[in-house]
C-alpha cells in the first residue's frame, strides 16, 4: 500500500522517563514542537499489579490519543538500591510491552546521552538541561515534576540523534 | 451472583518461575495433582520488546487454557549481576501485568520459602527438592529444564502455605 500525504514528514516522538511511582511522558513533533507532556502517577498504597496496570492503561491512552511514530525511553541507570532497580525495571517491562502492543518502535538513551545531545555536555546540571529544553521547544517556564520535563529531553535527544528534526 | 457446583472446591494454582530467557510454568490442582507444566523460551537473538511480547502472549494462552484460580510467582533474589536483575525484573513486570489483565491474584515466594515449604529445609539441594516434588505430585521422573520443575515447587509452596490442598 502507498499513501501519499503532505504531512507524511510530520514525525511525532513519544518520550518516556520510566519509573514506578511516576512515569514522565511527552510528545514532541518535528521542528522540536512540544505537542503535550505530563506524567502518570501510581499510588504507593495500591498493590503492585494494580500499579503496573495503571501504567499500562494510561500509556495506552496516550499512544492512542497522540499516535506517535517512534518512542524514546530513558535507559535505567543501575544503582545499589536493589528495590528501586527491581521496581523500575518491572515498570520498564510493562512500558516496553505496551509500546510493542501498539507497534511502536523504541530507542533507549542513558541520562548522559540525553544531556549530551540536548546541552552538548553530558554532565550538565538539571536546571541547565531544563533551560535548553525551554529554548529548543520555544516554551517558557515548563511546569510539572522533573520526570515530565525530563521526558521532553529524551524525546529531543532521539530527534537530534536520529536526524528527525 | 451465586453459582454452586460440585467442583467449586477444585482449586487450580498457576506456578511461575520468572526469567527473561526462560519462564517455567505449572498448573497444580487441589490434592497436589500436577495438571500440566512447561516453559516459555524466548530467543536471545530477538529484540527485547519482541521477547516481552512472547512472554505476555504465551502466558495469556496458558491462563486462558487452564483457567487457574490463583497464581504463585517466585520472588527475584537480588544479586550483583545488574543485567540479569534488570532483565528478569522486566519479565516479572510483564508477567504480573498479564496476571492482572486476567484478574488473577498472585502471591510471591522466595526460593528459601519454596524449599522450606516443600522439603522442610530452606536450603535443600535442587535434587532433593525435585525428589520431594515427584513424591508429592505422584509423578515419577519429572522431565524438562529446572525452571519448569521449579515452577511446580512454587505452586506447591502456595498450596501448602495458603491451606489450599
Amino acid at each position: 500500500m502507498k499513501l501519499w500525504r503532505n504531512s507524511a514528514n510530520r514525525v511525532k516522538i513519544l518520550g518516556i522517563d520510566p519509573g514506578f511511582d511516576i512515569v514522565g511522558w511527552s510528545v514532541v513533533r518535528d521542528g522540536m514542537k512540544l505537542v503535550d507532556y505530563g506524567f502518570i502517577k501510581t499510588s504507593p498504597s495500591d498493590p503492585i499489579d494494580e500499579r503496573l496496570l495503571q501504567i499500562h492503561r494510561s500509556l495506552d491512552v496516550i499512544i492512542k490519543e497522540y499516535a506517535p511514530d517512534e518512542a524514546a525511553v530513558e535507559k535505567l541507570f543501575f544503582n545499589s538500591n536493589a528495590k528501586t532497580v527491581i521496581d523500575v525495571s518491572k515498570a520498564i517491562g510493562v512500558i516496553v510491552l505496551t509500546l510493542k502492543l501498539n507497534d511502536l518502535a523504541f530507542s533507549e538513551y542513558t541520562p548522559v546521552q540525553v544531556k549530551q545531545s540536548v546541552t552538548g555536555f553530558g554532565h550538565a546540571e538539571k536546571n541547565q538541561v531544563k533551560f535548553v529544553i525551554e529554548k529548543l521547544t520555544g516554551t517558557a517556564f515548563l511546569k510539572g515534576p522533573d520526570d515530565a520535563v525530563d521526558s521532553i529531553g529524551i524525546a529531543l535527544c532521539h530527534m537530534l540523534r536520529s536526524g528527525v528534526r
